[in-house]
Order: structure tokens, then sequence, then C-alpha cells
């Protein structure tokens, strides 16, 4: 059994904001030289999100506009936790839109369907934050 | 290390359904003769997931109205994803819901709880969609 | 390969709580005696979650708030599930909170970031339940 480990980092200039990783996650596999077994990728932090969904930047807003309305960052004092953070609102989002993604590595490429997309979410930005990259597999 | 992979074909006659698939997931892992590992299973659609849940007819009607209040599919115009489609509130259901388990294999079998039950849920169908098994093991 | 298997049971006197496992999974791991690959981490049962997010008490108490207004407990019958339980909540809880977590094993630890933690959510506790502690990797 082979493994393989990297971080990827990232700073985004908004507090929220969807990065699309799928080319640095294909590097990380061509890198590894798997050919076949899993691949996860998870934000390293809890108030940030990996998730798989479509590159499109209409949809990207549906997300905003949905999120903030289940779980709205302001007012800050709605949430106990913002004692002394403005965050209970990223814990939450986060939450939603998952902390990972678990993808099959067929023939040393990432196994997907048409339209599958890997992104970083990122809800507590302006900071440099971090992802996970690990693949197991021969 | 052993590995495995199938992809399973659904074709719903309704926009939305929860399908049972534990039993062609059961097959495939037995035809894998993988006896310890791990067993991916994901939508390889971005309007679909794959959930694990309890097979009750009351509970999927349940699920059904409660995501329709979360994410309703009409008016279409309310999402900005839906200039040229009208499934915007299929992508965010699926992301509600999941695109993957990822299940234990042991002695050959899906290492599961008494209730456990694996489910296609279809956000967006009338047509032709994929589901990906992928076993690791050995 | 190698692979390690482990169940922990709980028994919450409270319907809700959360509870910090991060400390016996990190057992589980040594006992493993594995170095490198992937650790999953499942609820055995439906109604209830594993999620990986911040240990601060005012954060638990802002999730218990949100879940309680995304999926009200009460009152029973909005709920066709209900029929001979009461539980339709907490099914509806757990798919929010998510089922599981992978993890990434790196020389011998729990692969996180600095504030990542393990928690079993109970959304229909007062009884003995399960977490599945599934570890493969060399």
């Amino acid at each position: 059994m082979k493994s393989y480990r990297k971080e990827l980092w990232f700073e985004t200039v908004t507090r929220r904001a969807f990065i699309n990783i799928t080319g640095q996650i294909e590097n990380c596999l061509y890198e590894s030289r798997i050919q076949n077994g899993l691949l996860l990728c998870n934000a390293m932090h809890i108030t940030a999100s990996v998730f798989i969904n479509d590159d499109e930047a209409g949809l990207h807003h549906d997300f905003e506009v949905w999120l903030e309305k289940l779980a709205p960052e302001k007012p800050y004092s709605q949430y106990r936790h913002n004692g002394f953070e403005d965050s209970a609102d990223a814990h939450i989002k986060r939450t939603i839109m998952g902390r990972e993604v678990v993808v099959a590595v067929t023939d040393g490429k990432l196994d997907f369907g048409p339209w599958e997309q890997i992104f970083y979410g990122e809800f507590d930005g302006k900071r440099r934050k971090r992802v996970l990259v690990k693949i197991i597999g021969e």
C-alpha cells in the first residue's frame, strides 16, 4: 500500500468564498503515482468545508443566499459562541456544506461523474487556512 | 490490497425519489471477495445523494416535506442557477442529504448497526443517472 | 494492509447530547499500531451522528438551538414517521450533522488541524448506542 499526504493553503480576501480546487487535487494524485485507491480531502479548520458540486457562479450565489438565510452571520449576538469571536455562523455553515469528501481513484484519475468538481468553501476567511489531501492505494 | 469498482444505474419516473440500494451494494461486496476494508458509495451526479437512514415510508415522506421547506423546487426563478435549468433546488437538497457514504467492511459484510440501510436519493430524476461503488481492502 | 475494528458504547441521560470522543479514538489508533492510512468513525444508529467541530460549550448550545429550529422535536404529530415512535426529528437532525467522519492517519496520529475534535452527537438517547471505529493502513 502506498500513501501520499499534502497540505494546500488558501487565503481569501472575503469572509466567504468558494474556490474550485479540482486541478490542485488532480496534481496531488499525479504526484502520488497511486493508480487505485481512495482519496480523502478535508478542511483542517472547523469554519471551512470541502465539498463536491457544480462550478457555476449562479449556483454559488444561491448557496451563499441560502446559507445566510439558514445561519445568518449577523447579529453576532444571536450566537452564544460569539463571546470573544464572531464565527459561530461559519461553524454552522461548514456543518451544512460538509468537512470532507472521499473520492475513488481509478486508473490514476479521480473517478468522477460528468460535472463533479471539488470546492474549498471558506466561511471565515481573510487568513491563511489549510486543506489536507491524503491518498492511499497502489 | 484488492480493489473493486462498479457503477449502478437508476432512472426514476418522478423528479424526486428514495431507493433502497443496500441489496445491490451487498452484491457488489460479495462479487469483490474483499473481507476487510472500506467501501465508498457516491452519487456521480451533483443533483443526487447517497445516504444511510431508515427504510420507513413515513420518514421518507417527512424528508420530502422538510427538504421542500428548506429549499423549495418552485418558483424556479428564485434561484440564479435556474437561467437555463430548473435544478437549483436539487443541488441544494443533495448537499443536505450528502454525496457519499463510507462503510466499514468486516468479515466480508457491510459492518452495520441494526437499522442502517443505504439509499439513493434522487432530486432531479426522469433520466439515467449513476452511483459509484468502490471497495478497497483484502 | 492492517485493519482494526472497535465499537464504542454510549448511554446519555438526556435525549440530546454532544460527547467529545477524540481521546477514545486516539486510544483506538494507538491500539491498532497503524501508522499511515484512513480512519472511519461512524454512528451505528440512524438517530445519532459523528462529526468534527469545536469543543466549545457555547457553540454546542448554538447547534442545539439551531437544530431545534430546523427540525423541532415537538409536536411529535408533525412527522408521519411518529406513528409508533417519537424519533423523526432525531433522524433529520442526524442527517444535518452527518453519520460519519473519515480522518487521515499520519505517523500514527490523527492528522488534524489545530481545533478539530471528534464528537458523538446523540439525538435520541437514554439508551445504549454504538459508534464504530475502523482503521485501515500500514
